[in-house]
C-alpha cells in the first residue's frame, strides 16, 4: 500500500492561523496524518511553491470578517496560473503572548502579523503605551519573543502558538470583534480547463471568478442581472483598482451553485457578459462551524 | 473684514499624504492661507473631532490603487454622523528616508505606517535583512527617525518629510507599483438631511452610499439595473463583511451623476431597493492630475 504524503505550503510558522486552517482542510479530506506542512515566508513563496509542483496545496487568507479582503492574494489569484479547490472559514482568536515572568504594564513592543495588529487596533488605542511592530508571521512573532527572552517584549497570536513555544497568554481574545472569522482559499496545480473542468464539486459548490467589464454604464448590472435569472446567490463582489493602472478596476465576484446544472450556463454568460474574465475555481466552502448546532455550513449569501 | 480660519483634522504628523492632500483641498477651497491643520493620532480621533465640531473638515485616506480599501475608514462612514463632502486623488510615492550618514546596508529597521509598509512589499522582498516596523504614520515616523539618530534606522514617507525634518532620501520611489494613487475623502459635520439635500454640487459629482439589501437572489442585480436604466456610471463597489457580525454584508457603492435631476431618482431607488441605506454624501472628484495634459478630471467609471 502506498501512502501518499501531502504537501501543503502556508504563510508563516508552525503555529500559523493559516496551517490551523490547512490542518482542519487536510482533515476534511482524510489524510490528516499524511500531511506534511511547509511553512513560508510570503504569499508570494506560497504561489510560486504550489506552481512549482514542489507543494501539491497552498493555503492563503482571502478575507477577514473585521478587515476586509487581503488584497495581495486576490491579485495572486488573478496573475497565477492555479486553481481555488478548497474553503475554511475559521474563527480567529488574537492572545497576547509574553514570557511568564512579564505583565501588560511592563510591555513596550508587540510584535505580529501587521493584519493582526489590524484586528486587535482597539487594544493599541487603550494601551498606548505599547508600539506595534509588524512581523513576517503571528507563531513567528511568538517564537521570536521567547528567542529574544525579554519582558518588555510580547506577540499577539493563537493559543496554540503560546503552547507551542511555552509562552504565556498575557490577556485572552484581544481581537476588536469576538465574531472574527477568517476565510481561506486551498490553491493546487492542476492541470484543468477552468471553462470545461473534468470534475465538479458536490453541490452547493461556489465558483470565484475575475471580471474585466465593458466600460458602459449597466455593464455589472446585466452580468449580476442574467446570473439572477438564474437563481444564483453570490457570496462577493469587490471593484479592485488594477495595481498597475491606477482607478481602472477588475471585479472579484463568488457565487454559490446549487445544482452543476446551471455550471455551462454561468461560463457562456461570462464569455458574452465580460471583457476578460478568470474561473478562478469551483469549490465546496467549509467552515469550522459545521459540527456547531443550528449553524449554517456555507456562507449567507450577501444577496 | 473677518477672516475665518478652517480648521482640518489628519491623522498623522506634519507633511503625511493625508495633510497633503488637504492642503490640495484647502487650495481648492480658495482658503489654503488660512487653513489650519490639526495632527490626529488614529482616524477615530479624525471623525471624532468633526462630529464634535473642533474641526470643520477631516482628511480620509479611502482607498489605495496598490492595497484596495482602508476598511476602517468605511466602518467609521457608515457608524458616525458625518457626510463626505469632498474627494482628492492623489499621487503618493514612498522614499527610503534615513540620515545623512546612513545607507541601505546599514539599515536594519524600517518605520512607516502599516498601508506605506504594504505598498512597499517588493523593496522588502528584495532587502531582506530589512525589518519592517508599524509606525503611526509615515511622517511621524521620519520624526522618529530624526529623533532616534541611529544610522540603522530609517523611515519610509515622503519627499515633504524628508524635507521638513532635515532627513536624506536613501533610496527614491520604493512604491510596488509607479502608478501608486491614494483617494482621500473629505468628512464635515453638516446639518443636512443626506435623501433632500439643500445644496448639489456642481456636475458631474458623486454619490457615495452604503446599502444592505433583502437576502434574495438579484437583489443586488435589480438595484445596478435602476440604477444603469437612469445612464449612472459606478465608480465602486464593495461587499463589507459586517464586522460585529460575519459573512453579513453591506455595500459601499459611489457612482457620478451628470446632472442633479437625476439625483431624487437615485434616493428613490435606494429606499425602494434597499432593507437600509445611508447616503455618505455627494461631492465633487477632484484629482491632482487637473492641471496635467490630457488627463481626466475624475475617475474612470468602472462599468
Amino acid at each position: 500500500m502506498t501512502i501518499i504524503m501531502r504537501k501543503f505550503a502556508f504563510q508563516g510558522a508552525v503555529g500559523a492561523f493559516s496551517h490551523s486552517a490547512g490542518r482542519l482542510f487536510a482533515s476534511r479530506l482524510g489524510n490528516a496524518k499524511h500531511a506534511v506542512f511547509q511553512p513560508c515566508r510570503s504569499f508570494d513563496e506560497v504561489f510560486e511553491r504550489v506552481v512549482s509542483g514542489a507543494s501539491a496545496f497552498g493555503i492563503i487568507p482571502l478575507e477577514n470578517s473585521s478587515i476586509g479582503s487581503i488584497a495581495a492574494n486576490f491579485d495572486l489569484l488573478w496573475s497565477k496560473e492555479i486553481a481555488l479547490v478548497g474553503e475554511v472559514s475559521m474563527a480567529i482568536h488574537h492572545q497576547l503572548i509574553g514570557l511568564p515572568d512579564s505583565d501588560l504594564a511592563k510591555l513596550t513592543d508587540v510584535y505580529s502579523h501587521p493584519a493582526a495588529l489590524d484586528q486587535c487596533r482597539k487594544f493599541f488605542d487603550r494601551s498606548p503605551h505599547l508600539r506595534p511592530v509588524a512581523f513576517f508571521d503571528t507563531s513567528g512573532a511568538a517564537l521570536f519573543v521567547k528567542e529574544k527572552n525579554d519582558p518588555t517584549s510580547a506577540a499577539i497570536a493563537s493559543d496554540i502558538a503560546a503552547r507551542e513555544n511555552g509562552l504565556t497568554i498575557l490577556e485572552w481574545d484581544i481581537e476588536d470583534y469576538k465574531e472574527n472569522r477568517t476565510r481561506f482559499g486551498i490553491i493546487a496545480n492542476l492541470d484543468f480547463n477552468p471553462d470545461s473542468p473534468r470534475e465538479i464539486p458536490d453541490p452547493p459548490y461556489k465558483i470565484s471568478c475575475v471580471a474585466e467589464l465593458p466600460h458602459q454604464p449597466g455593464s455589472l448590472a446585466t452580468l449580476l442581472q442574467r446570473l439572477a435569472s438564474l437563481n444564483i446567490n453570490l457570496t462577493k463582489i469587490e471593484s479592485r483598482p488594477i495595481p498597475e493602472a491606477a482607478w481602472h478596476y477588475r471585479f472579484f465576484v463568488d457565487m454559490e451553485l446549487d445544482t452543476p446544472a446551471k455550471d455551462a450556463h454561468v461560463v457562456r454568460i461570462l464569455k458574452t457578459s465580460c471583457e476578460s474574465y478568470k474561473i478562478l475555481g469551483r469549490y465546496s466552502p467549509w467552515s469550522d462551524t459545521v459540527a456547531g448546532a443550528g449553524e449554517p455550513a456555507g456562507q449567507r449569501p450577501i444577496v
